[in-house]
């Protein structure tokens, strides 16, 4: 393969940057071109690529975000988009895409590849953790240690002032970040899309630990389960208990990324070139048990990873 | 002075550990017994007070929060409650009280002082930094770090997705933390309670930058001048751009305490027990033109620190 | 059973307290009584233990180090020490020990449970990560993200001065630490002592760099492979290049402990009390493959985890 | 003022670029067009210039190091070296300078505008804090937060394992650094060059508190008054106490800014770019009892700051 195109899609996070540097150092390395394209799939439609050496993905691997940008375009979704899209690939001779995204943008890959033929390999990049076929995704370690670390300052204040906190926490459709940051800061409660809560025995639990001298508490909350404001409201009409709380937001997605994901985005950047170089198409590079694998695209849109749910019993065990 | 009594007050601030651990020292260096008083003044009225040596202070220097918790109680400003406090300073011999707060607390101790005539000096600690007499007050150093951290990484999805942020930081009455984060963090503008917005420039502002390709941006708002969503909402509302915005809230308040943080702390505690060892009373510790100072807690407690809103115009000439 | 024991031993490692709080928490929650002991096996040795309840293991989870100290003690290692240990254990009731320490610690479990029959189950914690049958230990991936943070500094100044930088790591008889800081951090060659070490085609590589204008670079080498300052010296000899070292020493073993860190290290804690709670003994818990197992300390100690040293031409690809 | 030039000169330290940042943006703002100087004198005599427009600096704030590259260069130092200088500056036109640096760069500065007339400002950015004239220089609050992080980490080890370390901190000719980090980490003695040094009593203080079962300590050294390696060495002679060391070195230079150097930075950048547009020269910007100000080039150079060494008392106390 003489020329491979390297993109961002959808949500940013930390450790596009590294990927983006593993793929392109591998490409070169292995004597093909690379193209940079801007802003994921809008920018492939209107052409706006830039040559990339090795040099030029210097200094990236520690930033958060990613320097070609990212942008969602409802346009690629039709025909006429992806055509433009075809059009712009074969103008710049590209013959192999290596993509950076969720499973949003991995469909959008196998459209493309449907549409014009150019290769296609998925880099799985989203902090939410929920792509098939890949224990874990770029950022999500770096979005579960920036949320404990702000869960740290909170409990600072919560343990000064004998107060509930109710933290919201990414995850629309998952309680990934949500499990695993609650196991990590140490909260007494964990609420996830995933299950149906019980916040009456919760609001027993909690006023047990008053009873016996427990008066700060965090309960973290996955923004898909619930707002922290309506579990907040809840907990005091119940309890009388007085409640804060604080939605963490946009800090979980952005940031410096955590050396997992820097070496997980090398490792996955590298084997994606590695795979377009060999002229492979339609395949995800992933980690399973330890080890990088590749997967077809095809199996892992089909559908999303579950949560062990199990590890909430944990949760309750440690929140004794 | 044979026993010094030690309390934090009002909302907790990072490096109020390491005052206390000041005051601790201090007075034992000068011989005398400290009592540590927890939840502040509710404490006080209900006799919550342990005794507090050298040792007891170690290891707290690098923690957020306050080791002696801290609450607010509204029965202390009643005379009953003055009086419920007396008698435990009686009951306990404390001849002198070193008091970590805001302006709130400080009228409590000139109260108190006019009860029962033990004597009291005031720490300033609190985040605002609205203390009329001090240049800083404890945690400030520390709020504003996190602050400008936390829009960091929001800055690295603000890039990505070339997109405006609105980014709510705390100050219910003044800008302080605002000004200093929105220059720290390289905002494109900055709101304050002191002076009215003009939402139509901004928008202008905004629209030009966009114009010459500058997509993204950061707005910091303090919590008083307004909200977030209010802002962000007006934006959309005249320009038609979108914007995302954040809360950072709680997060501002706890955390290991800043290099700074912790010197201030150091120095003011040293100083307060000083002063409670030679017997002074009514009086504020303070750092104004580089300088330890102790000033009278009648003029503290007359009014608020006001905003150098010169500075805006900085934000303005470093946003071109 | 009725009574567990919980210990540190060895080097401290980010995550021994979180192991110690889901041991006890996990005990307690089981019916179980809790004692810790102090300062490891010298600890055992003299009756230094205390009881723990759910809540002395509360505020713990992210503080670095250990609360329940540890020490090496060569006594232990004769027949009088354990027998002295095993004393104590009946003294005290103790009818099963959480072991959290490195290879070393699990050997002396094992002689303990040949000496007195004292139930134990180890816990890998070590920043080395080089025991057999797990895939991480506590506290390896705290000390990979402090010494990358740490060398993302040192690249501020490399890169503002066109200096080449030697930086070494922790690993005095392996390269793991040394390999996955270099990955992260980007650096241009990473020195492990599994590997015999080719200084002149490195140094060729250095000249080539520069004679592109590459200026800046980042060498990390582990303790075991050779010392920052030989590298150096050696690099400057061939190639006159100047160069600058930074030994980042202790720094690597404390700090907070990173999001991975508490949680493998609440899994684990919690896997080894169930597994005391019901009676078995000389396993060590580990996580292969993504799950959390356990296994015969007889195997773990019989040899070390190696390297997977075909991760080196990782480095090599991305250092073009 | 038609043309302003930028130069980064001497070591590295946090927050020059937003000092880089506010000069330019000023300058812009002010109608003057903006020249970057890469590699400080050396580029200046080389001719390595680039136009530098508002955009060039954005996303800088937050950068620790420096884009425009330093370099210490003794061609500079001689007449013939000033020459080369002056014909760049007469070749592009540029009529003043901003230099950021230390009292070395702005000796060079002064001879500068003797050769050659051109106007000068100095803008004090070292992290070692000793230049004359203004209270704090643009990277020191950097510097000691990330030293005082580091000790955070290292008192883990020290409190786990019950052990002496002694810790070198940055600061040839003073203990600036030394100081504040000593205070702000707790440390129980701290050795400044300014001040001799009793290891005698320093030692009995360490059997003392031994005695009473303070068995860990920080000891601060700055590298200036001895080698952390020495004392360690003559503790162990003398008292038999076993002891670590640890170097901080380099890190201590790089890293993204502190909110205080950030804002700092910026306030210098923006009165010096003003300064220049003025027509001033050979003045350096300061801050002195909270306020920026100007002083002489001339005076500024004529010394070095000197340390509060009351402040040590300070650390006695606190140590008890």
């Amino acid at each position: 393969m003489k020329k491979i195109g390297v993109l961002t899609s959808g949500g940013d996070a930390p450790g596009m940057n590294a990927a983006v540097r593993a793929v392109v150092r591998t490409a070169v390395h292995g004597g093909a071109e690379v193209l940079g394209i801007e802003r994921g799939y809008h920018g492939l439609m209107h052409g706006q690529v830039r040559p990339m050496g090795a040099a030029s993905v210097g200094g990236i691997i520690n930033l958060g975000g990613t320097i070609l940008r990212t942008a969602r375009d409802s346009v690629f979704k039709t025909e006429e988009g992806r055509r433009m899209a075809a059009r712009v690939i074969e103008e710049h001779g590209i013959e192999g895409l290596a993509i950076i995204g969720g499973d949003g943008s991995f469909r959008g890959a196998l459209e493309l590849n449907r549409t014009c033929g150019v290769k296609v390999v998925g880099i799985p990049g989203t902090i939410d953790n929920d792509i098939l076929g890949t224990q874990y995704s770029i950022g999500f370690d770096t979005a579960v240690n920036t949320a404990i670390t702000a869960i740290d300052k909170i409990r600072d204040t919560s343990a000064s002032h004998d107060r509930v906190f109710v933290v919201e926490v990414m995850g629309r459709h998952n309680g990934f970040i949500a499990l695993e940051v609650g196991i990590g800061a140490g909260a007494e409660a964990v609420l996830v899309p995933e299950c149906g809560r019980d916040l009456v025995s919760l609001c027993r639990k909690l006023q047990a630990g008053q009873g016996r001298g427990k008066m700060s508490c965090i309960i973290v909350v996955a923004e898909g389960a619930a707002s922290a404001s309506d579990i907040a409201t809840t907990i005091t009409q119940i309890t009388g208990i007085e409640t804060r709380i604080s939605v963490l937001g946009h800090i979980q997605r952005g940031g410096n990324p955590s050396a997992r994901d820097r070496f997980l985005a090398t490792r996955f950047g590298h084997r994606a070139a590695e795979l377009l170089l060999e002229g492979r198409t339609n395949l995800m590079v992933g980690i399973e048990m330890g080890q990088v694998v590749e997967l077809p695209l095809e199996r892992v849109v089909a559908g999303r990873r579950d949560l062990d749910t199990s590890l909430l019993a944990l949760v309750e065990v440690m929140s004794i």
